[in-house]
């Protein structure tokens, strides 16, 4: 249920300067991220093949990364360069390397089969470097199966709910939420709107508002990621056909990758047209505080769902597009079971 | 080895006030009670129909519980009643509910079969609100199976060891208790007679006894719970042939309800006939100290045993009581047992 | 994989003082170490007959433990003494004790069939009490099977990645160092030498190296302790033929002991010939940072093993002591898992 042959994100390109390194669990396999000294990026099993120490506890040294306990070094490709205490390298000494690419500031990986990764056939997200934009990058912890968090972004039912003192707005409006959900051409499409309601907080805030608006919410699931369009303009200026430039817009992306069974990584980035820097900073800090408010609950309901996970749950009405999502989730990992089955014959 | 057939304390009625809830796992069940505005009192599955979210991370609203992750309301008996972001309410929404009755300022649960909860056949404890008695409500969370508590209680040897700053008293005085077991209708009690002995500090501050006291401590397991007499009074003035009123008495209420398989929950109240308020909380927060004085007892016991469960434990001729108890408790899984065993046929 | 009948080093002497008791855990099983009032040392389960309560919250009450919940006394053979509330001592009351010697300033134990225990067959280690040495005894909790920290002691080409601020010195030394490794009678020795070298700075504090010198480490395996010989002379005065009087010498001695397969004691002492105090004393405080600095680094090996124990780890030319090291332990599991057979049959 867990598809490996796909594009995840790793991390964010800003995150990583030269001879850095972090350690990351991606798909319960321990990863080092590394850069060498000339900015090339890599991705390595976080264990020297010696004795089991993390290599993410050693340094960048030049091209290699240097297991801190030894001193055996390993390049890029998972090739043992030098084991100070001998001159031969037995072929067994290499480790496994992992498919990284780099694109729209983002750090994508591949866990799965090698052969299968198709360097452009990650989602592309130019907005992040579009100067028309303002964009912002974070990260959440998240002790939960990566569905929940998918189901949490998008059932935005919730927001009335978990999130009125940031963008929930008027609970009245999310009932009457205008809802269609459709299939794209990878993945699946809600679109949702809150016509002629009273402003959150945050967008009174960033565009000074003074009556009611039209809002938006538009939920894309580009396999593995999740774009949320949102905004509003003032009642009746066109934002249902598509005229948005004077009013105020927000792009999220959510980008879960599971870390284990049972936690995930919670990549996001906001992106804005407001472009006043105090303005932004304002709205990427509310952003911060609402997704912050989303981590416990998901939490605790992967406590109760751990409590016995043989019990179903049911759908409502706002899950549609959750309930399509999951599909292509599935789908996906139907294909790559067949795969490895015909692999296997 | 559980029985669920039967009433347990799930708390004090003072605990819940209305429109209050409070959120605790009883048999290994997550449960949340709650009270609705109007004082009545639920206990329904703490676990949302819709995505698992603990209902106890919610609010209570007139006479429902709603979810703090999408707003889904339910009543006192499970029912759901509205689900904000549609009209139809599937028949799946339903949760589980479990019978409570309110009496003698307890509230009480039933985990089993909800067909055969009696709700007149629990313990009564009218001293609670008689108004010879002084009491006071407490509770501690215990890391052992119960079965350990309710040795604790049995075995009062342990006074002279756990509890000599308190309640224990002349340590010798203990070795030469006498003592008698019986079974009673439903249950088991133990008298213990501690004549001709010096009166533990408690004693002395509470009554003033100047010379050596006559005391008694007489253990009653009323199933599921345990109270336990004691008191005294000064030599030879009748404490064994009922005349007790000029004496000293404490009256213990001990529930212990499974929480876990591995913990308690441990309902406590200490009643007294000193009236005065300041004397009774001098005796009541002695109570405290000394139950807390057996807490890391019980834990440390259940590690050792959890070390290796299979070991077989030994029994002295001071768990006569306890003894008692335990087979007990078996007869009634017994009998549950079989009538899970008839119905299956 | 884990040899019983063998004598694993239990603490120092000097830890116990008369009425003294310590709880450990050794290959599993917890026990209480007491010396009675009188100062004989004994070793019984940590486990009382009656209610699994772990005898060592209680204490040392002349020649017996007594348990701290009901009083019930237990003598260093592990017989029941006392039960508090009866006469009789039921034959079943008794506890298992263990074989303990003390020799040479250690504490020994045996775990395994109590007739195998030879109360002279452990190492030696007579430099503890000579007064041409110092030395110095302390103890590291380490969460790693016992074989990581083996390696670690056979493998010191770490020095120059671990410990380079404290006894690392030159690096290069290290890649080019001569090894021999040869088996003892019982166990394994590994010569290690690096002649013309830079003296490390704890080297240097210690003696007054002015220039270079020629190093020796020794490593000696005495299943099941290991002892390491280290120090420096001035280059080309007889280090390496004998003469290591009038240089600065180490011996440490390293006792792994096996707690749970997960974790281990570290019990180990540090001895030289420097019998100044004050130097002494920063030499032992740099023996205990250094291993202090190999502490996470096993916790951290552990973990990545644990995340998938079936996977292989190479050898490199430096284990070569630490290979012939785990033989000479499999050989020991394997002879006790023959006589264990015979028994059976």
């Amino acid at each position: 249920m867990l598809p490996k042959d796909q594009w995840y994100v790793a991390g964010w390109s800003e995150q990583l300067g030269p001879s850095g390194l972090v350690a990351r669990r991606f798909l319960n396999e321990p990863v080092v991220l590394f850069r060498t000294a000339q900015g090339v990026l890599h991705a390595v099993e976080d264990r020297c093949s010696h004795r089991a120490m993390p290599l993410s506890a050693g340094e960048v040294v030049g091209d290699a990364i240097r297991c801190p306990y030894h001193g055996i070094e390993f390049d890029g490709r998972g090739t043992c360069l030098r084991i100070p205490s001998q001159d031969r390298i037995p072929p067994t000494a290499g480790i496994r390397s992992y498919p990284v690419v780099e694109q729209d500031d983002i750090i994508w990986i591949w866990m799965g089969d090698p052969a299968l990764a198709d360097p452009t056939a990650m989602p592309r997200h130019p907005w992040h470097r579009d100067p028309a934009w303002s964009s912002y990058y974070d990260y959440y912890h998240a002790e939960c199966h990566w569905q929940l968090l998918m189901d949490n972004v998008f059932d935005l039912s919730h927001l009335a709910y978990i999130h009125p003192r940031t963008i929930g707005g008027d609970p009245a409006a999310h009932f009457g939420a205008q809802m269609e959900t459709r299939l794209t051409e990878k993945g699946v499409m809600v679109d949702r709107r809150l016509p002629n309601c009273e402003p959150p907080v945050t967008y009174v805030a960033a565009k000074g508002f003074k009556g009611r608006i039209d809002r938006w919410q538009e939920i894309e699931f580009d396999p593995p990621v999740i774009r949320i369009w949102s905004g509003g303009c003032d009642v009746g200026t066109g934002a249902y056909e598509g005229k948005r430039d004077h009013g105020f817009s927000l792009l999220g992306l959510h980008a879960f990758t599971p870390e284990t069974d049972r936690t995930s990584h919670y990549f996001w980035t906001m992106s804005t047209n407001i472009l006043d820097p105090e303005l932004a900073a304002r709205i990427f800090h509310q952003t911060k505080v609402t997704i912050g408010e989303d981590i416990p609950v998901v939490k605790m309901q992967q406590q109760r769902i751990d409590d016995d996970p043989s019990r179903r749950l049911i759908d409502i009405a706002s899950d549609a597009g959750g309930v399509q999502a999951r599909r292509v989730i599935a789908a996906l990992a139907e294909a790559e079971a067949k795969r490895a089955q015909s692999r296997a014959v």
